[in-house]
């Protein structure tokens, strides 16, 4: 019977063994009990998100997972600008940024213009819809300092040098950008940014945001720096390519544009965190809510990679017995044709504080699912799971399978 | 933390079940206390180094597990030629030769020059540097009457025919080299490469060497007969590619050869044989050695594959116990932030007398490894270790991510 799909990420949930923990992995180690239900009752494995040892990026991770390839990841710049709420089309140009503060001879006072937080949003708007011979421009605040740009018009290319600096010593102007390759479109890109970095300098450094703050002794956000310029490609919705009606719960912006790069539904709340302090019970209730009107619902759990970053291998383990508590909440009540999986985006191994590349475990759950002989989530179990060991595309075409969403080939 | 590996290759491993040790493999035969302390404490699987069911040569093996893919391989030529230190650059072709004994009228006489041993330094040095329509030739003695010739020059193609015609019936001439495809190149160094064997025997049949051999009654190296020319491609070493500071213990060219094609050091001994008496505390003591120093270090022992050609399964139980005392040499002392794996770069079934496509056992064993239930290192019981059935460049990529070489994708 055709499938509903209810897909758990524990993000950066595996790991390699802890000296801390005795020699487990946080997840052996975790009280995990519903997790273990689920792995006893279902079928597990482990994956390679792109490939065996392979890190791979929460952005394209999360990419695989919502059924993509590899090649269609678009860079950071167009999977940020999806996640503030920037409708990407097609030969867009999107960039990171930071609201900066130059003096009167353009040289960087301050790369995060004093970390502002207060009224970014109408700098965005005042510099939003600024067109340059064609070009339009688009920026959305994003947290603090932070803004993303996009560049919309004719033969635009991602091919340009950054104007952020970085590292600033001395006195330093901002870097005008050049393009990468001896293309027209590059070439058309880095002359129309460098034209807007001043215009846009002129309109922000009068506005009155700014007036206020100098008034108050802070810095003024009279420039833009920008940085990780990236070209939204002609990407089918997975929405769309396999006709399913998908949501995705996650407190995070990155999850959340891939979310909407997908064409699911992003769905967040104000106690989502993204941290400890999340609400997991709001994030099982919102997705067993969202799975009454949609195919495919993902809820993203961020904490386990949060402290395997931050090498705390307690704290993982308590991540983990929280990411189960929400299992706990998922499987209260008995969910008719719905398939629970969970898997990880990544592998963030305490040690490493930082992605690895080893698999992540697998575990599929629900009716009238091949069960295999393992009765453990963890690193280790799923290894010897009836899934095997298969990449991530595989699981997620797996998952589309059960959703009678994959096309027969041959007849 | 950042690992260093030490990878020791059991040349030609695998096997299948042989009825002379009772429907064993000579790998479950074997007395291997120490592999199978590493696979106790470590993870293994099975290895597919190309392809489940394709057999791979030495060559071919080795620059898999040395980083490169399958479309690398510039054929056998151009890796004998690095492996008797020739430095090749993209574009050289170099061509496997025998000294070979013509007569007045070019018949080959023996194709062999009665195996000459003697003074091909001497007849080599005679002939390179020689340069006939700007191609320059490179001749480099190997092994008995062997040598590699490498053409240097514009506008190359190893898309040529054999000179060497192998079975010789009755009076038999060289065979002229002819292009295999109508490109100028291949004309060309077809062209230019039938001059030179009439140049250099020119040359040949007046040196000193040969007038004493002839004196002796013995055969005159008076000819060069070619086979398997191969173009060295533009290959990025992976010393370079991953910066990676390698080296690799070997006694056969062909394995060092593919060494220094990688950009890695090559070691030997005059006690290392690539045969059953080879020296494995002597590897085992130069790849501690090169411990300190490389951030790679392999180690490759030949007699297990040996055995395997001459259908020999109790001397390849023999031979695997041999380099089972090595793997305990290099584990004597606790090795700090070294990883230890064994693999093989292919199956020699005794019962096949040549490689075979069956998948080899790998293991891997270090601090912070995952560590699977698998307790023992043979091709069955790694069959259900907790890497799973892998490719060669996925079990290679595994130990560069171990050593953090490789990049991430994504953010």
């Amino acid at each position: 019977m055709k499938k509903k799909v209810i897909l758990a990420i524990a993000d950066g949930v595996g790991d390699k063994p802890c000296e801390i923990l005795g020699g487990l992995t946080p997840l052996e180690k975790a009280k995990t009990p519903n997790l273990d239900k689920l792995a006893t009752q279902g079928i597990t494995g482990i994956v390679d998100v792109v490939g065996a040892g392979i890190p791979v990026g929460t952005d394209l991770g999360h990419m695989v997972l919502f059924g993509y390839d590899e090649s269609d990841y678009p860079g950071r710049g167009p999977i940020e600008a999806s996640g503030v709420g920037i409708e990407l089309v097609p030969g867009d140009v999107a960039l990171r940024c930071n609201f900066a503060t130059v003096d009167m001879s353009l040289n960087i006072l301050d790369r995060r213009a004093g970390r502002i937080r207060e009224r970014t949003n109408e700098l965005a708007k005042a510099i939003s819809g600024l067109e340059i011979d064609g070009v339009s421009f688009l920026l959305k605040e994003a947290t603090e300092h932070r803004a993303l740009l996009v560049m919309r018009g004719e033969g635009l290319s991602a091919n340009i040098t950054d104007s952020d600096p970085k590292l600033i010593k001395g006195k330093s102007s901002f870097k005008r950008v050049v393009p990468k390759d001896d293309s027209e479109a590059a070439k058309k890109t880095a002359d129309v940014l460098n034209k807007f970095f001043i215009e846009s300098h002129m309109i922000l450094k009068t506005h009155s945001a700014n007036a206020s703050r100098i008034r108050q002794g802070l810095h003024p956000a009279n420039f833009l720096l920008t940085r990780g310029a990236g070209l939204m490609p002609n990407l089918e919705k997975t929405a769309d390519k396999y006709d399913i009606k998908g949501a995705v719960v996650a407190a995070e912006g990155t999850v959340l544009g891939v979310a909407k790069i997908a064409g699911f539904e992003a769905i967040t709340h104000k106690s989502l965190t993204g941290n400890l302090d999340t609400n997991v019970d709001m994030k099982a209730k919102l997705a067993l809510a969202a799975n009454k009107n949609y195919d495919f619902v993902a809820i993203n759990v961020k904490a386990p990679d949060l402290m395997g970053h931050d090498n705390q291998p307690l704290e993982k383990v308590q991540a983990i017995e929280m990411f189960d508590r929400m299992i706990g909440k998922l499987i209260e009540e008995p969910l008719e044709d719905t398939i629970i999986a969970v898997v990880a985006d990544h592998s963030t191994p305490c040690e490493r504080m930082e992605h690895s590349g080893d698999p992540v475990p697998a575990l599929i759950y629900g009716q009238g699912i091949r069960r295999d002989r393992n009765t453990a989530y963890n690193e280790i179990d799923c290894a010897h799971g009836g899934l095997g060991r298969i990449k991530g595309y595989e699981f997620v075409n797996t998952l589309f399978d059960f959703m009678e969403k994959t096309v027969k080939k041959g007849n």
